[in-house]
């Protein structure tokens, strides 16, 4: 007599239907609250996602998940404050809903311009981190959508406690309980039932690894904001200066290994190499950081280094190593980058004005930057307050994702009785 | 020995992506010198396009084509008139590549801004039409895409003569030849190519009937910009003005039947439906317009009306048959155009402001009107300068779609040798 996961889907789907037509009512204020409300529920709830935490990370140990997930799929206090703050601070932006622009005035006497609006429900999928949960929920509520939430199976119970904080903040604002749905079941037929119902769900943020978001994207009937590879370059132009480029080039990499705006290839003008090279060397080096370089950085580098071959331009380490490359031109180092690259985020260091104009207008990069580290490409970097992702997509949203890539903008038109003739 | 279809499709994608990457550093004068010169081209041609096209109406008459699709077919001095000042009024459109908007210091002390690009590669399927190929060519050069050009097999002759013209007019810019391609064999299998080869085309644009649409919609590997239905209505509200509610539905209806714009449904308030619908009633009887309604109109306009069914609350009919239902509320309405409409294009007709606003925020479409006719809907009237198509998506690019909608943005980073810390 039970349900079918398909059947349960649906209704969720329904339920965020019908939920996104009353989000498109409701004021900043009463959204704000809701994003209050829910902070006040989860700070007042701490023992109990605690608890429930405790008991997906012992679930996760038994069934010998690597310590790295089961890292993730830890909630600490600590990571209860941030989901607490990250609430209040989603509160504090500004609501993207609403803004009207470029109203003008027509030959024809119509009025036209454009307003933004929420896109309606979000399906979210993702792994073991339960404080996504909150990061997405806020982010949609902030921009008027309803959200699906479909979280990975170990971290069930502390999403399940979450989403008791969500219902009780959502009732004290007075907004529809299916703004916020988090899916209850670990069938994993109810992400082919979310990725399957467009006339439910208008998109589908897949957070994870790049096995998740291929598969998602492969399979989906509902548009994927999705994020991919991030193979990134630092290119180290012959007009560079040196001091920045060491410094540039060193955090990029260095700052830490594993995130995708770290730079996987360092291209060198040959003309600074020898400047720029060694010193550089010395650092990586000194941080346990492996090189692979091309024939004539093997041969600057001398025994430091080891060859690279063919696939080390495409890769995408996320580790303690770097592929080198000497270019001989700006031309080479922007049509290296858009081969070999993913598209996410590049730099060049130069003091020469008109190669950095070329390097932002060719580079075919959701990200492109002068003297500066590619691990600024970051939401909150850039001043989005939060972020849902980063996108690799070119449609859309591109690049790190805040509020504005959760909604859309339609055409108004004012008129006085006009008619077309 | 001859190349496969794939083979002749892949050498296409290839030289266009290399194409995409010359033309992204190409300036706004050089484009508007190619535009300039196709149209020269064109009308040097005229004598060869009519020869071309003769030849393409022949066939279509003898293969037995219906006369509206012949019609569509044909490529008359006026039609040639229309290509060439088409051509030259999108050379005048201001130039959406390379803008640059919201540049913000940040606290990091890095600037970040987001800089208009084209997409890269644009795919455009289509039927029967010719002067597609210069209206969607023209539109992408000024965006800086290379396109990809699919027409019809029964313009094969026409569209091959308009591409000489475009290569004549590209090669006397200095642009490179592959900027627009048009295909040159008529076999299906170059669609299938096209449409699943996203390493070489970032985006394609049907224009056709609904069956060519959601058929390439389901099959492409490539993000597709779509449109479907258009049912749209036009909402008389109880505090409409009786002269502007006639005028506004008069004109929706029955300016022109066939467009995705004109309206399908009337739907009015019951406090005001005495007022307006026996008037209109006449004018769409004078016009030969038929007539279903509610029972409530049923009731009211006697017999010119015919009762409507479920289905007709759903329809596009494309046609002089309007369908008409009276609500008891603004609510009634708005609930009505969310669950029957397709989220093209709505209109209100109403003095009281806060209904309006209440009208603009909550209808889930892509125009939404107060006091002015469904027809406007169109990018020539929206002032975009031109249109490839009107959208039925949310994401990306909605309503009619001009050269911004052929564009991304991408992240700019400014920086002076910052870090992240």
């Amino acid at each position: 007599m039970s349900e079918s996961v398909h059947d349960y889907m649906i209704r969720l789907g329904r339920a965020a239907r019908d939920a996104s037509r009353q989000l498109a009512r409701v004021d900043t204020a009463q959204k704000n609250r809701a994003l209050e409300a829910i902070a006040a529920a989860l700070d007042a709830s701490r023992a109990a996602l605690i608890a429930a935490n405790e008991r997906d990370v012992a679930n996760a140990q038994a069934n010998g998940l690597q310590a790295a997930m089961v890292d993730r799929l830890a909630l600490t206090a600590a990571r209860i404050d941030d989901m607490i703050e990250g609430l209040r601070q989603v509160a504090k932006l500004p609501d993207p809903i609403g803004e009207i622009r470029d109203m003008r005035h027509l030959p024809s006497g119509i009025q036209v311009g454009k307003m933004r609006v929420p896109l309606g429900v979000v399906g979210i999928i993702y792994e073991s981190r339960p404080n996504v949960t909150i990061d997405a929920a806020s982010l949609c509520l902030k921009s008027g959508n309803a959200t699906i939430l479909r979280g990975g199976s170990e971290a069930i119970h502390s999403n399940q406690a979450i989403a008791h904080c969500v219902a009780l903040g959502l009732a004290e604002a007075g907004l529809p309980a299916a703004a916020v749905q988090v899916v209850e079941t670990t069938d994993r037929e109810a992400v082919g039932a979310l990725i399957g119902m467009p006339e439910f769900v208008d998109v589908i943020v897949p957070r994870g690894g790049k096995g998740l978001i291929e598969r998602i994207s492969r399979d989906a009937k509902v548009p994927v904001i999705k994020h991919l590879d991030g193979v990134c370059h630092v290119y180290i132009d012959k007009a560079a200066d040196v001091e920045k480029a060491v410094r540039v080039a060193d955090n990029a990499k260095t700052q830490r290994y594993s995130p995708c705006n770290a730079m996987e290839t360092l291209l060198v003008h040959r003309a600074i190499a020898s400047d720029v090279l060694p010193a550089l060397a010395t650092i990586y080096l000194e941080k346990g950081v492996e090189l692979r370089g091309c024939p004539a950085t093997c041969e600057l580098l001398g025994q430091n280094v080891i060859a690279a071959s063919e696939g080390d331009w495409f890769a995408e380490y996320n580790a303690p190593i770097l592929a080198i490359r000497m270019v001989a031109s700006l031309d080479e180092a922007i049509a290296h980058i858009n081969h070999y690259g993913s598209h996410h985020t590049d730099a060049i260091v130069t003091e020469h004005f008109s190669d950095a104009r070329r390097f932002l207008a060719e580079v075919d990069s959701s990200s492109v930057m002068v003297n500066a580290s590619t691990r600024f490409a970051d939401g909150f970097e850039y001043g989005l307050g939060a972020e849902i992702g980063i996108s690799t997509d070119k449609l859309h949203a591109r690049g790190p994702v805040g509020l504005e890539g959760l909604t859309s903008e339609k055409y108004v038109v004012f008129g006085n009785g006009h008619v077309r003739t």
